[in-house]
């Protein structure tokens, strides 16, 4: 891009949250971060690739905001806190219009998570969208996918299925009320990383991992680390009012157990520990390995009907 | 990508190396460092894509270790200690011999620096390499581009103007000796970013900044940040031997003044201070604003032959 774009850029971008821990934000050759005493930090990072992670159709606002969110989650599974991100960002061409809106619903989501932009790096090619999470949680007894033992019961927050739903009503595929319609579009476009839940279950939950995949999928990713079987009870799952709307009952189940996007928690508790509000138990942890719901075991099971 | 290509991708990455700061590496949703007590982070990003960055004719090796190194640069100019690293790579085709060469140099490139794999993500789309690094610096003083006094010697490490000579001679535009070409093309192709210079700069240059757009341009930004003028010296220029066999001696100066990609540092010495070895003064810094050599001012100086 001319260098007259990238000043464009860095201006809107340069002001997109502000944090106590940032000691040096956008401008140098790299950013600088304190971090609390005794606390390590937790990094991650996605990639959302034009058409294949995202569509160029999604509005500019929506395309940031996910991939702000999709990013926090990782962080929101370890319980860590939010310190700052960094935002590589890839177009073909540099159209103002279109960065400014990118630039707005960067700035919500960074408002809405507390990851300050600290830096960044942009690039003219083929659309692609590259977000770094920087967190902090005390050092020592991390929130691990490893954690998880038998007899530990299986709980997600809030409900699945939801973000399936959305992009199949966003692709007109169904019809629902507006309502039902306008919440579960929202539920895809602008989902919430769970960073205050995963925080309070520091030292509660025995594993931990975000529903990104789907559900039958992130807790075989979950069951596998742990070396344990987790089998989900169906009639467990909690949905949203909306959802009920879908009258194909099967169809519910396979966005509920195979349904990505949706960036809830997925965490094992052991037996005396209380259940967080706006969380619901829907399954236990067992001896063996994989993941079952009803009888029907991942993948090949529930997975492919995604 | 299949799944089993992303496990073929994992194997080849999981094990680029280690360091006593890595408390949790690939595998879960984010890593985990810890860093030094009264020490903060700095991290950065760089995005490479094929065809703009790098050419997809060099060899996979190459292309990750410069990848790296380009990245690791930012870090040595703020005088940071390598701790870690990230790394996205998007790719339209899993070729697991290409991967295994790109590990290959991604692993020669953290043993070189310190800066050991601990995450990433790797998606399916237009090849595009993006690495995020970080490091740790003392808190407090930290190593800027804006702390530039009048009066103050501006200095470089090595020798500027060797990458610009390798592309060329990769691109087959000029023919030297055999030990001339095969110094310049290393030069470009495997870069050396100078952690260990711009720690021994901490506390002792008053700004620094590493060359990758050019030497009047990296020196632009730096006068920019500081609020001065910048004058150098062409004749103090310090040329590589292999480099003076290039007959034509303004395209030497313009290499030296405005190519990029040599990753050294540019940094600026208050009077008493000590020239640190292998490092020239090149110019001082002024009163007023911009960069100039012999007379001549960037932009459209010689920026524009670049």
């Amino acid at each position: 891009m001319a260098l007259g774009e990238f000043e464009l850029i860095e201006r809107f971008f340069s002001a997109a949250g502000t944090s106590p821990f940032v000691s040096l934000g956008v401008g140098d050759d790299a950013a600088i971060l304190s971090l609390p005493d005794g606390h390590s930090l937790h990094v991650s990072t996605d990639t959302m690739v034009a058409g294949a992670h995202y569509s160029p159709d999604m509005s500019a606002e929506d395309i940031a905001y996910r991939a702000v969110m999709a990013a926090a989650s990782d962080l929101a599974a370890m319980g860590a806190a939010p310190l700052g991100m960094l935002l590589s960002l890839t177009l073909p061409e540099a159209d103002g219009a279109w960065i400014a809106r990118f630039a707005e619903g960067l700035r919500a989501a960074a408002t809405d998570t507390g990851l300050a932009l600290v830096g960044g790096d942009t690039t003219r090619g083929p659309a692609t969208i590259g977000i770094t999470v920087m967190g902090s949680a005390p050092t020592g007894s991390p929130l691990l996918r490893s954690g998880a033992r038998v007899g530990d019961r299986v709980c997600v927050s809030g409900f699945t299925g939801d973000a399936a739903a959305g992009l199949a009503i966003l692709e007109g595929k169904i019809h629902l009320s507006a309502a039902a319609e306008n919440y579960l579009v929202k539920r895809f476009t602008r989902p919430a990383a769970r960073l205050a839940l995963g925080q309070s279950l520091r030292g509660l939950a025995s594993a931990a991992i975000d529903i990104s995949d789907g559900l039958m999928a992130d807790a075989g990713h979950l069951a596998r680390a742990s070396g344990v079987a987790i089998v989900i009870d169906r009639s467990a799952l909690p949905q949203s009012a909306a959802l009920r709307e879908v009258i194909d009952e099967r169809q519910r189940a396979v966005w509920m157990l195979a349904g990505g996007d949706d960036y809830e928690l997925l965490f094992t508790l052991p037996a005396n520990a209380v259940l967080p509000e706006g969380c619901t138990e829907v399954g236990r942890v067992t001896e063996g390995s994989g993941v079952s719901c009803d009888g029907i075991e991942t993948p090949g099971g529930y997975d492919h009907f995604a």
